[in-house]
Order: structure tokens, then C-alpha cells, then sequence
């Protein structure tokens, strides 16, 4: 059975402080362990099933999903398998084959697969470049105004929080303008359902889609498909032959463990999001200090408004070039200082979070960033 | 937080015998179980990703997926959400809005919504009706014939063993004919795959999907897609933009748990299949000594070359028309004896599997009808 050992045990999240902004929201709580263990079995969740899973009373999905509706305050909410699988279902349900829809310039790849998945054309909001890289309000209007002239533009696709910069966008202002210019707004909250408070209906998206496993505290794959009441004939429209099972989520989506986990992760991701300030807090503070390091520059919009930072790091990047280890350096010093989640290899500039940690945890990875420096300092 | 109780324990696996044919090979062994409890966290499976899933070197995602291709004898595979999402992404990569295609008349609900989701008209082949419902490689060729001569016929899918009678279908035969009449088969194996061997090759499929949840010892959702080296090109078809991503996969499908359960199951599911013999084995003498009890006929091909069972039942709808709790009495009858798995209310048929079971197991279930219908013996 050797040649079966796939490498299964998985201790870096035990045994490390781990940076990786993309893991850092999706840490179960105890909670969530559990429901995972009861519900490991293929199919368990359909014990009880009469024919659609969103409509399951044990567990008790139906009514989870009516909460979590009212927790980003939208009218009503399914599963999927990610926030790619909601774009995708949205941009099918409303477009056809050669359509245009219009993305902003910071928008996550999976976007623009869900888009391509379709065969659609992309118009692009540019950001404003180096060293904020925001899209600006008054850009995507002009180019969805530049756009309309043209063309028919099915669909404005929005980052509500991108995963380059960690840049929060006014999507208020564009949902506005969307609503305007009668182009129906998707906020592809992968980054922020979750971690921060979302509302809907004041932002005035007509879709919305978070990640369960990125920013929800559950086990993946699993997403969030929110969407205002006005488009429920059209996205979760009924098969002919079938009639209970909506087509676009082809009958049933998350048949499996992941939904108990974000069932059971609920009332601490619901606790956590009144916390947001706190965080925003520590990543200010976490910059804040990093910078005093010098020749680390923080990118995006300043002061944070997200966990996610990205660095500039110059300073790295002059100690790989003369280091034997070259590139590699960074991230086995911090590794043996047992810390990871920058990608090896990487010196010039590097994303990461210290999201949910304590101060002491952020404290330790500073004084780390600043003994690696004081190292090579010549 | 009373009100956060969504009910998310689950005694039914536990605490009784379940003859619900679709949990029956979704089980997990206690090694899927760990594997559950290393990559519960989001993301957990990304750690050493470089921009492709199916590419993962630790855990070895990469040499599992080669090691499922050699175990199904096919080209290559992917793994997807589910059978469904499989067939949907074939359908998507090879067909047009209005296409047309074939299916067997046994075909599972999902069939027809993938092809709905994709806007493709169906021509289906008939079973031969009550009671075998078979599926005729004769007839499937006449229809297919038939089709050809009117339209253009896209693809091709069979059931390979279906969800209603459990019948195994003659893939072989079938496939030759796709194969002489020039249209790809894509056979599914939703209920066979994990249970039987299967010899892609053999067969002379193009394309094969399999259930992880369903059939595979897996925790849910996860499938696999698998199809010979032609179509690589066609549905594992690069984005121009982001060149390592495949469009059909959304970039990454599994990304969570249930792959690292299905890797952990292997093993044991490789090995499982080498015993299907005898599940065949215990299964007749499950439906000879169920139709001994009188008034209990199995539905389907005889004799059963699949564990899934469809028994028609009059004896007990007899007894349900004067019982006080009508149809739920059988439900409630067996429940009281720890047997669950057989719908409430159902009593005129049903379907059960004792697969995987023992044989103590087996005939106590077996005393236990017996037990019931002298209850109600007038
Ligand atoms: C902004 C953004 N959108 C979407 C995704 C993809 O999320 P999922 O895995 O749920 O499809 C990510 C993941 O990194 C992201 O950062
Ligand atoms: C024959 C058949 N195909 C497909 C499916 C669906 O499988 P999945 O949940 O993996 O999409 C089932 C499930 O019952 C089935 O019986």
C-alpha cells in the first residue's frame, strides 16, 4: 500500500503562523470540526431530502439559507461551489453566447474563466496604477458609459474586495450608476462575506456571491449565490421535466460536508464581522511597523481597509540577490522561525494577512521580519 | 444563539442499518475520516499549489489522478463536484445551444438537467418496460439510427447502472455502435464506479463520470471526469488569459476536503471492487429471501447484477390500506428496528441496497420484513 501514500497529513496550519491571506478566513472553529465529522459521509445531508436541498428541514438548511439572506440582506440566498461557480451561474442565467459585460480592472482570474466558460466579451475598468491601483467610481462609469454607446452590456461584474491589493471598492457608488444605466450589478464578495458586514440592499447589488471556504470559516468548496427577488425567475428557473429542480444549480449544488460547516461556523462568522474594526485595526498597526522596517512599501489604498496587505519589498530583494540561497531566503528563514504562507521564492513583493490573529502572534511576525533584516544588514 | 441550531447532528449512520441505496458506497473509511480532519480548512488543499489543482504534489493530487486514470483505464481525469458537473461539462465543451443528443431511457434526473442547462434537445432510447426496464443495446442502436437520420446527434450518454432498477446496461455493445455511427459516448457511472471494475478502454467510452459521494467512499461533493486523449483538447481547453487554467474546471474544481477523502479512500476502494462478486452474491440472496416472504417482487433485470434494488411491494401496501398510520407504518415498523433507508409514507415500492453489509446484517434485515408481515398476518 506504500506506493498509496499521497502525502494526506496536512501540520502547517498546526505548527505555523500562517500568512497566506487566501487561508486566513477559512480556519474552522471547533464547531465546524464537528459538523464535519457528522457529516463526512457521501450524501449524509440528503438524509432527509424530499427533493431539493435548499429546502432541507434536517439540518436545517431552509432556514440557515433564510438567515444567511437576511445576514448580507438580500432576498434570497443558494449554495454553491464557489464564488466562481455563482459568477458562472448568474452570467449563464442572464447572457448569451458573444454578449459583452463589463469587469473592473482588479477582478479576481476566476471571473474572467467564468466569463470566457460563456463566451463572453470583456470591457475592462481600469485601475488607477501603481501605487493605489483603485478603481475608481468615476472610471467604471465612464467606461460603462463608453461602453453602453457601443454596445448592449449584459452585466457589471464589481470586486467588492480584490485579492491583489486587498483594495475595498465604493460599490455603492457604482451600483448606483449601474441601476442608472439599467445594467444589473454583480459583487463578487469572495474577500469580504464573511470577514466584514455586507448589506445588499443598501449597496444596491442585484447579485451577490461570497466564498465559504475563503472568508466564511467553512470547508470547501462552498460558496454563497445572493440575488435580489427581481431575478429569481430567471437564475433559479425550474426545469420543465423536473419541476422542483432548478436548472442552473443543476437540481442540487452542495450535497456534502461543506454546507454543515458553514452551517456551523455561522454564529461565529456572524460574531466576527461586529469585530471588523479590530481588525482593520491590527492590519494598520501591522503596516504600520513593517514600513518602520524600511524599503517596505505597502500598496493599495492607504490606510488598509482589508486584511490583505501587499508589500513592495525591496529590501528583501536586495538581500536575495547576494544571498546563496537567493530567492528562496526569505521564506526559509521565516519558515524555521515557523511562519509561512509567502510563496517561496518570492523576495521583490509579497502578499499576506494577519487576519484573526492575536497581538502577540502579529508582535512575534514583526520582530521576525526585523531579525531576518538586522541578519543581512551590512 | 438558541436560535442558530440548525440540527446539525447525525445519529442515522450510527444507530441503525441504512438500505438507502444512495449512501450505501458514499461511507467513509476511517482513513477518509483523517484525511477529513487534516484538510477540514479552507483552502487547506491549496498549500503547495502553483496555479493548477490537478497538479498538487503534496498531497500527491497530481499521481492520484494518474493512479484513478490507470484504475478506470482512461486517458485522463479531472475531478469535478459530482456526476452531474461532469456530464454538464462535456455537454458544455462539445455541444451548441440546440444541439441534440441521445440518452438511455433509465437516465438519472441530472442527465436531463445538465443537457437542459445547456439548452440541448434530448432523444431518448426506451427501456423495454415493466418489469425489467432494460435498456437495449438493439434498441439503443435503432434509436440512435433513427436520430442520425433526422439530425445531427452530438454526443451520446448511458447510464451505465441506473438510480430506478439498478440494471447494468451492455456499455459495450452500445459504445460500439456510438463508435461505428461516429458520435462520443460519455457513460455514466455514477452507480458503478468505486463499486465495480470498470474498464474504460474496454468499453470503448469516450468519456466517463463517476460519483465520489455516491460510489466512491468520499465525503461529498466530488466527482470524476475522465476521457480519452482526443478531447483533452476540446474540454480541458486552456483560457487564452490565464494560461495554466483550464475554462471547463473554472480554473480549480475540488478545492476542499472531499478530494483529500477520496484520495484516502483509494485504497480501500480499489480494493472493494476486487469483492464485488460477492456484493452481487449477497445481494441475490438478499431478493431471493425477500421474495420468499410472499407478495415481494424485484423490479429490473433478474438476476441482479447491482446491489440497488427495486422491490414491488403489494403485501405491505395491503397492510398500509387498514393500518392507523397508513403508509408511514412500514417506515415507522423498521425504524423501531433500527433499519432506516426506505422512504416515509412509501409502501407500494421501494428501493434498498445491502451493499457492503454483512451477512448478519443482511438476514437480520431479512427476519425483520418477516417479522413485520406476521404481524399483520390476518
Ligand atoms: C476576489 C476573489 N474572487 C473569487 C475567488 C475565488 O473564490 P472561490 O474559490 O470560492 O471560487 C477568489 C479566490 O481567491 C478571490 O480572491
Ligand atoms: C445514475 C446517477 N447518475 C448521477 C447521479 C448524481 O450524482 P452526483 O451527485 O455525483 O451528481 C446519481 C445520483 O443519484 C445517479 O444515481
Amino acid at each position: 500500500m506504500e506506493c498509496d501514500d499521497y502525502g494526506l497529513t496536512r501540520t502547517l496550519e498546526r505548527e505555523n503562523l500562517n500568512l497566506n491571506p487566501l487561508q486566513r478566513g477559512g480556519v474552522l472553529p471547533a464547531e465546524a470540526r464537528e459538523a464535519l465529522y457528522e457529516f463526512s459521509d457521501g450524501y449524509s445531508i440528503c438524509d432527509y431530502c424530499e427533493g431539493r436541498l435548499d429546502q432541507i428541514k434536517k439540518p436545517d438548511i431552509n432556514r440557515f439559507l433564510d438567515d444567511l439572506a437576511d445576514f448580507i440582506n438580500i432576498d434570497l440566498v443558494r449554495t454553491v461551489h464557489g464564488a466562481r461557480e455563482g459568477k458562472f451561474a448568474v452570467m449563464h442565467a442572464l447572457c448569451n453566447k458573444g454578449d459583452t459585460i463589463i469587469v473592473d480592472g482588479n477582478a479576481h482570474y476566476t471571473t474572467h474563466l467564468a466569463a470566457e466558460r460563456n463566451h463572453l466579451k470583456i470591457i475592462e475598468t481600469p485601475n488607477n496604477g501603481h501605487p493605489t491601483f483603485e478603481i475608481k467610481p468615476e472610471t467604471y462609469k465612464q467606461t460603462l458609459e463608453d461602453a453602453i454607446d457601443k454596445t448592449e452590456i449584459k452585466l457589471a461584474v464589481l470586486t467588492h474586495v480584490d485579492g491583489d491589493y486587498g483594495n475595498l471598492t465604493n460599490a455603492k457608488a457604482i451600483a448606483s450608476t449601474c441601476k442608472k444605466l439599467g445594467v444589473p450589478l454583480l459583487l463578487n464578495c469572495a474577500y469580504s462575506m464573511g470577514r466584514m458586514p455586507i448589506d445588499a440592499k443598501d449597496i444596491g447589488a442585484d447579485f451577490i456571491v461570497g466564498s465559504g471556504h475563503k472568508s466564511m470559516a467553512a470547508s470547501g468548496p462552498i460558496g454563497v449565490l445572493g440575488m435580489t427577488s427581481e431575478w429569481e425567475d430567471t437564475v433559479l428557473k425550474r426545469s420543465e421535466r423536473h419541476e422542483k429542480k432548478e436548472i442552473e444549480m443543476l437540481g442540487c449544488t452542495s450535497r456534502g460536508a461543506p454546507i454543515a460547516t458553514l452551517m456551523a461556523s455561522f454564529p461565529h462568522v456572524k460574531e466576527r464581522v461586529q469585530r471588523w474594526d479590530e481588525e482593520v485595526k491590527k492590519t494598520r498597526h501591522f503596516v504600520k511597523e513593517m514600513e518602520k522596517l524600511g524599503e517596505i512599501i505597502q500598496l493599495g489604498v492607504k490606510p488598509k481597509e482589508h486584511d490583505l496587505v501587499r508589500f513592495e519589498t525591496p529590501i528583501f530583494d536586495n538581500i536575495a540577490r547576494s544571498h546563496p540561497r537567493r530567492g528562496f531566503f526569505l521564506y526559509e528563514e521565516l519558515k524555521r522561525r515557523r511562519i509561512v504562507g509567502i510563496k517561496r521564492g518570492q523576495t521583490r513583493w509579497f502578499k499576506c494577512s494577519v487576519y484573526s490573529m492575536t497581538m502577540e502572534q502579529i508582535e512575534y511576525i514583526i520582530n521576525t521580519f526585523k531579525d531576518i533584516i538586522k541578519k543581512y544588514q551590512p
